[in-house]
């Protein structure tokens, strides 16, 4: 089968590859239909060293199960399912607490590098019983994007929301107007968020931003961005400010747009290992931090019914569409900024 | 009057000062009848450059008012009254969210340096009405040294696990065996924790943790320490981690021993500016970061409660007593940890 791989920066390949086969008797064997680039492969995309590939990519998608191991009950051939972007067990004490990114299983991780990716052909699943969930849809169905999105961007969003704890009392700044800056967007809308800033400054996005719900835009960055989030707020700052980057200049954004008392939620992946969260950054106004990788599979059954009744179209972050021969293309549009996100018909 | 000054480091004076005055309608005039020296006052005294001082010290104190100023309605003459360790006017949007330490009034803030401070023989209160209050005991109540954690290190303690949300599901380390420490055990153990693990190597001081409601002691430090409180905990580590020290290791130990999904409530003052809370520190598992100075004003009437009724007593800090004169020696004991805390009656 063909699947996408990256060799170091800038230098993503599609090329054939083994085609997998059931290796536990937990595992199932996809046939994807839809996946996507995302955000955080931009990371490795501008930073890789060779000698940390090649490594599969792409870890969200959408497929069709051929094959399942002995001891998978909650799935058949022909089931059309989407992932998650990490596996997991569903049953651990972690995953029971709704933090399934950090599940105790052995073949719990993220998907890529050495284990297979979503862009590509087909991928083996492991631990498929936790992992998949079953979409009640045809594979060719309209709603296809936006369930797509819950692999990752959609509960990336609403984890960022939900762990910055915003509710109908709440102002939040988004940073960053990708898609999962805009989901944050939406997802904060949903749960009644008074006031939301988007500071981006792509047009296009940040116009998809306000149809998602924000109320305010800030195109400036750094100390002047910050300083304009705090003047639409009395000069106080919001609540909640959510980190949909993961440098450490919108983490210092975030510090500088933050309520005394609030919450900076990140769901960027850092970028940096050490930060300021000393008595003049956090600790004196007794500003928190929370966020981390989203335990997307927590996500994915409550997410999916506004989708499903039409309540929310997350997939309207993808605004373009290639086979898996134009993967390359698509990294290179999304690092240059031409794409907001890639979905992939393989 | 007499008042305690610092000069640099290791330099504790008590010398003669003006007499304090009314010079805001909203003030009022304390009469110390007690007061003490706080783990915090020892990082100056152990770093403090001869150019940052004299510096007024003591931001704990009891006392009898003598004098209020034309606009100070709740307190009179004669009350007795306890001192939080920031002023603040109670009303603002911060003070009503009980975040009484961000409060926005121009005069809100901490005790001592160019202030006047509570190891004094008086201090002029700003915003008494905010900031002071009356307690139902004559001064020369038994239960004055723990009317006199309400200043501080009890608020402070209970900041700390109200922080990080213990309740009765909760694992709960705390790094620290000063009288922080020893109250957020205290605190930890009044909101039901499961499990409370005491850092500490102190045998006396531990020992006073056990009885305050400490399960399990560990005295080994840094990764060992946390291997340690995992060990105690299947594995995981713990629900939450207080953080009652403040330096970059007791940082990096709560990192080590903090449960994925878990919380580090920090209030130890931070010895440090940066410190690592990337994808190898917090980001990976979720591990959320809280605390800061304590609102002690928003905990005194309810701590109160449990002082009075005889439910808590956690004067039980105070080792050690002196008069005005003893406060240097006071600083130099508890420095070299030869005393828990000192309780001062100018």
């Amino acid at each position: 089968m063909r699947a996408t791989l990256m060799y170091g920066t800038g230098d993503v390949r599609v090329e054939d590859v083994p085609d997998p086969v059931i290796r536990q008797p937990t595992d199932a064997l996809v046939r994807v239909t839809a996946s996507c680039v995302c955000g955080s492969d931009l990371w490795p995309y501008g930073s890789m060293r060779p000698e940390d590939g090649p490594a599969r990519m792409g870890h969200e998608f959408v497929g069709i199960v051929e094959d399942v191991g002995s001891e998978v009950t909650t799935l058949a051939k022909g089931d059309l399912v989407v992932a998650p972007f990490a596996t997991s067990d569903n049953t651990c004490e972690f995953c029971r607490a709704g933090l399934h990114t950090s599940c105790g299983h052995a073949q719990a991780g993220f998907w890529g590098g050495l284990r297979d990716g979503g862009q590509a052909e087909a991928v083996r699943v492991p631990l498929a019983d936790g992992t998949l969930v079953k979409l009640p849809v045809p594979p060719d169905s309209a709603l296809m994007p936006s369930l797509l999105t819950l692999s990752d961007v959609f509960g990336t969003g609403h984890h960022a929301a939900v762990a910055g704890g915003v509710d109908e009392r709440t102002r939040v700044t988004v940073i960053g107007d990708g898609a999962v800056g805009l989901l944050a967007v939406l997802s904060a809308r949903r749960l009644g968020a008074e006031q939301i800033v988007l500071m981006g400054r792509h047009r296009a996005r940040t116009d998809l931003g306000r149809e998602f719900g924000a109320t305010d835009v800030v195109s400036a960055r750094g100390e002047e961005g910050a300083a304009q989030v705090r003047d639409l707020t009395g000069g106080r700052g919001t609540h909640v400010v959510i980190d949909a980057v993961g440098t450490l200049a919108a983490y210092e954004q975030a510090v500088g747009a933050v309520r005394p008392g609030g919450v900076i939620s990140r769901v960027g992946i850092p970028q940096y290992e050490e930060a300021p969260i000393g008595f003049g950054s956090l600790f004196r106004d007794n500003i928190r931090l929370t966020g981390g990788p989203a335990p997307a599979r927590a996500y994915i059954e409550k997410l999916m019914s506004g989708i499903l009744d039409g309540a929310v179209e997350p997939g309207k972050v993808f605004d373009a569409t290639t086979d898996l021969d134009g993967v390359p293309a698509g990294y290179r549009d999304m690092a240059d900024r031409k794409s907001l996100k890639v979905l992939i018909k393989p």
